[in-house]
């Protein structure tokens, strides 16, 4: 591709609403244009990269022998309604009528359009398993689209779908499918992690995500050191502690007169952290249903996750007790309070590394006062109830025990689910199987947010001056840049020539032809992140050489053919 | 691809609901399912048909210089207003609200966008000229969406938008586009004609659409035998006729006691249909603005143009006259209307042949009776207008003088159109000209709906079989099937080595390792239509042949490997 052809269209200005890197450079590099809120249209050179990620994902579904079809973007709302999900899906659902006032969504996912596809088509066991898949548009109406394509209303997903007469196969696809988003994510040349995932909204069993890391990911991943183990931190279970030591020192009130935070406490007593307990003032309910006081301690240096308290008896539908039922059970306001000596019963659940400790500090339950050397069974009682309720923290041990665990941010790129039954069931979708009973298939879903990954990409791969795309991404993988060209004919002869010989070899060149001054046309490039840079000039001509520089290192090189080749893998 | 991994699935029953030959044939086939009216999800099978089709049309555009971009298929209301057509465009535009009560379309076409975008993007002459297309999915709210993807109301289409500082490079750019799509037409083996065209809805000048020739077309196609010549029927002009002979007969009443039809009176009077002349009485406005009495004439084997009609002074707005009227200015009833001696004044317009009529039939303007030898300037006054106000019919002179008219079917699969200033005038899209001053650039678009060519190329190429895929657009373009591979597995060897050979060879080629018997193997084929068939038997083994079809040819050959390769143009 000649660039003075290509509409190239970059800006100098950093766009003031653009948050994120991804965002500023793709708007920047001129690759997308916002259309309105969540919606862009892809620029030639964004498209360019869009279809190579596409590319990448269409021939590893297809070698895993995923079958690739298309589904309307529009779906009648009849569908949607046999799963409940009409209803269910809330505003994300975008809804419209047609102008026989029939009611129809824009689909933010397919199970309903495949499932009715699925029971039609599939009416034998002889035709299982099979996966289905599309790289379609969907919209989902964000309450608040941001940061461009990571989180646009309208995106391109590729979306997969199996069906099984058994659980076994549907467990087998599963790794499958696995395996194909490993080779996907490595082809793409992108750090990532499989983590083990919540199922959220699609509803069914195993599920894990694909994040790209990345500082600015929004999600936290909990990551084994030494193993495959990851998870989303508040999935991530913190295992028990080792045991209690004896208690040591004796229980004693400590002035702490403006210190309400562990922190704080901890600074004034010379003490760490971990050896200070916050107390958190609950309303749940007891087994009888009758509203109970709970107080749930955690570690000073640890945080409450509130999701694995959720799940604890009587927690459930939880709520933050107020000031006032906080003073009638403790007799004391917020920032001393503390489980020994209650005014009234409360019910104290202690994460796991609270019951472990002895010598610990909680408030006084008194204001300006701590209690310290605070031991349990001779203080106060055992805890009621002893549970895993904060989030991990870089050190802890894995869950599987292998290693230790880091955090680090990822992006969530890919999701895969064992959705079981529950849209088979709830479409009445059977098949026949080797003995003539018709049975509900066992489905799969697989999804991969395609232009989400250019992004991504984008946030695991840039510098001050732009993107740095990993070869398999990038609009293309070298750039023949021509300097003076007008002053030199020699030079257009060169470049026009090593330009299609490397296409030829097959390695995808520009030309950049447009006629620009040095500075302004590497600063393009750098801006659009082509992973190798050929400069052919006068001076570099008369050398016999080219100059040439990777976009990932900080200074060009000089070479002859045969070394510019080598960079090449040529 | 091995069939036994692909998801075939075709049927032996003929769809009740199908109208259309390709219909129905894309159905048995297994190509689409329809998931809602207009709304179809393309199968494995029909998708690689959809997807060889959207090849051709990428290749050829990118061949002719248009840069890809892709917008998304949700559009603004705002944008739609400051073109008008947020109205103007009717029933067919979906629109939707969002979360946030702000209205959006499903865009049916993507002038507005694409002139938002070149808005923003292009500044200077610089950049022109440039076009950009997208493959993309659309949405038009069809009153009647019917036979199949022919007419769906989601469908896949290329459109194109290019931007000029002149109409001269306009120009330029229109007739590149009309060479790209007559490549694209050709390449996918389809028998078409590039026509002139009404510009419909669009609006603009110059405008040809491009038709697939079919029977079952919609479109009546005028073309000249002799030249490149061919007009919508609606459009083509028909030429003035030769001198009107001199008057032979004397004017005389002919009793016609039921005949109220020129074929009826032609039949009685044992003369030629295109002797008699039709009477149609309409009302018009005269140069006042008032309501008038008009007599349209054309010769009784004609059929008047209501198209051309309209465009005469007076007739922009017409209206069929009432009985009361008819009786108040001719004084009969209709049957036996004619311009001799009207009761009050009328204007007669006669199509030029019949001006150029003598010794005519007419109706009489009295039941029962019609009038013969009727000629102008002596019977009654030569008619106040003479135009072309006819279609025009096999064997009219070619309206470029090149032969003369034959008419077909087509199915409208492309349209290129020149908008010339009217979208970016309406958006205030300017750039700026070699003097620095802003003007407004001229725009083409050019469309052709890939999901339509699919079902179009079916009418054309078909049989009591099934489908006759043109080479380009075959799933695959060859099968080898395996008769008995159970019983014989050096049938299975062979099979599978030949399979291999051709893929390599690249020839597309899929194996048919299903296991069905040969009859069922055989109408499977034949009905998705695959170009050529290979058959793998343990006779063929012992003979050192194989049983070699090709789907247009009644008879299969049995050949060695030589021959086999060179009917595969190996």
């Amino acid at each position: 591709m000649r660039l003075s052809q290509f509409h190239l269209h970059t800006s100098k200005e950093t766009p003031a609403d653009a948050e994120l890197v991804s965002h500023k450079l793709m708007l920047k590099a001129g690759m997308i244009r916002k259309l309105a809120a969540g919606l862009y249209t892809w620029s030639p050179l964004g498209l360019r990269v869009l279809r190579k990620v596409e590319r990448v994902v269409r021939e590893e579904m297809d070698a895993s022998g995923a079958v690739e079809l298309l589904m309307p973007s529009v779906q009648p709302r009849e569908l949607w309604e046999e799963t409940g999900r009409w209803e269910k899906f809330g505003g994300q659902l975008l809804k419209m009528k047609d102008r026989k006032d029939a009611w129809y969504c824009y689909g933010p996912t397919h199970e309903e359009v495949i499932t009715d596809f699925a029971r039609d088509e599939l009416a034998s066991y002889k035709q299982l398993p099979v996966t289905f898949y599309q790289i379609q548009t969907k919209f989902r109406d964000e309450i608040r689209p941001r940061f461009g394509v990571m989180r646009a209303r309208e995106f391109l997903m590729k979306d997969a779908y199996s069906f099984h007469v058994t659980d076994e196969d549907l467990g087998r696809e599963y790794l499958n499918m696995f395996n194909a988003y490993c080779r996907i994510f490595s082809r793409l040349g992108l750090e990532y992690r499989a983590v083990f995932a919540d199922t959220g909204s699609i509803g069914g069993s195993a599920s894990h995500e694909f994040h790209v890391l990345a500082e600015s990911g929004e999600d936290a991943i909990a990551y084994s050191t030494d193993s495959d183990y990851a998870a989303n931190v508040e999935l991530a279970e913190a295992l028990p502690e080792g045991e209690r030591h004896a208690a040591e020192e004796s229980l004693r009130e400590v002035e702490t007169p403006v210190q309400k935070t562990c922190e704080a406490v901890a600074e004034l007593m010379g003490i760490g952290l971990e050896r200070t307990v916050k107390s958190i003032a609950l309303m749940g309910a007891n087994a009888d249903g009758e509203t109970e006081f709970v107080l749930a301690l955690v570690r000073g240096d640890h945080v409450l996750n509130e999701i694995k308290l959720a799940k604890l008896p009587g927690l459930g539908e939880y709520r933050m007790a107020t000031e006032a039922e906080i003073l009638a059970h403790l007799g004391s306001e917020p920032g001393f309070l503390g489980p020994v000596s209650p005014r009234q019963p409360v019910r104290v659940v202690a994460d796991r590394s609270v019951a472990a400790l002895a010598d610990f500090v909680v408030g006084a339950n008194r204001a300006g006062f701590h209690l310290a050397g605070v031991n349990w069974g001779r203080d106060l009682p055992e805890p009621e109830t002893v549970a895993d309720i904060r989030n991990v923290v870089v050190g802890d041990r894995s869950p599987d025990r292998h290693g230790t665990l880091g955090i680090c941010r990822g992006i969530e790129v890919g999701h895969v689910f064992q959705l079981g039954r529950k849209y088979a069931e709830a479409m009445k979708c059977t098949v026949l199987d080797e003995t003539g009973k018709a049975v509900v298939p066992a489905m799969g879903c697989y999804g991969i947010g395609v232009s989400r990954i250019v992004a991504a990409a984008i946030e695991q791969n840039f510098d001050a001056n732009g993107i740095r795309w990993p070869e398999s991404m990038a609009p293309w993988r070298a750039v023949v840049c021509m300097i003076n060209p007008k002053k030199d004919p020699a030079v257009t002869e060169a470049a026009e020539a090593l330009y299609r010989e490397l296409n030829e070899a097959g390695v995808e060149t520009a030309l950049d032809d447009r006629g620009l001054r040095p500075g302004a046309m590497f600063a393009d490039i750098e801006l659009i992140g082509i992973p190798h840079r050929i400069v052919v000039s006068e001076r570099g001509l008369a050398a016999g050489t080219y100059e040439y520089r990777a976009r990932t290192e900080p200074e060009s090189e000089n070479l002859d053919t045969a070394g510019l080749k080598a960079r090449l893998g040529l």
